[in-house]
């Protein structure tokens, strides 16, 4: 068992095509204790967006601050104390261009082999 | 894909021997889409307590809000922003008898038959 803010974790620039101003520390990954599934924090700063995108694996996701836009089929917004989930293989993303506060989330999913 | 504030969640009280004050929220669970983990919202009222107990079930969670002394071999405290991992089988606790605030944490466990 442990106890660290997530500040003490490793935060590197996210790399996917067109993404911009996103960063991401992986929490509760492999090499940290996580047996099945993973604990990543993002954020998007004003001015970035996380493109549309899509894969196998399914997202739970708590918003811990700001706002952004949907990007994809379902309209709309999430913000701070939101809920969101994403089923396997819909295309999804964040668009922080026009917003003004870092939209940081935490954000679940099943264990990938690189991490 | 969805998006809903947690409050929208039914809120339950904890049903387990020795727990005071303590709320549960299904953010994210069978019913609601989760495939191999779901994603649950606790809050421990000033005064309360989740007792020393222990599962097979591993935790990943992310502390929202308000301090908590640990129950069990680990000392000390987590509070906003920290991340807790509980491996399977260890016993573990969250004492909010003394704090001002409520302490509410996103919980992240393989998903149970019950749910």
């Amino acid at each position: 068992m442990y106890v660290v803010n997530f500040n003490e974790r490793e935060v590197t620039d996210v790399d996917m095509a067109g993404a911009k101003n996103v960063t991401v520390r992986w929490l509760i990954g492999k090499r940290t204790g996580a047996l099945n599934y993973a604990m990543r924090l993002f954020e998007i700063a004003p001015g970035g967006i996380i493109p549309l995108h899509n894969h196998e694996e399914e997202h739970e996701i708590f918003v811990l601050n700001g706002t952004a836009k949907l990007i994809g089929d379902l309209e709309g917004y999430a913000k701070k104390d939101d809920i969101v989930f994403v089923p396997p293989n819909e295309p999804h993303g964040y668009d922080n261009v026009e917003g003004t506060e870092i939209f940081r989330f935490v954000c679940v999913i099943p264990l990938l082999d690189k991490e």
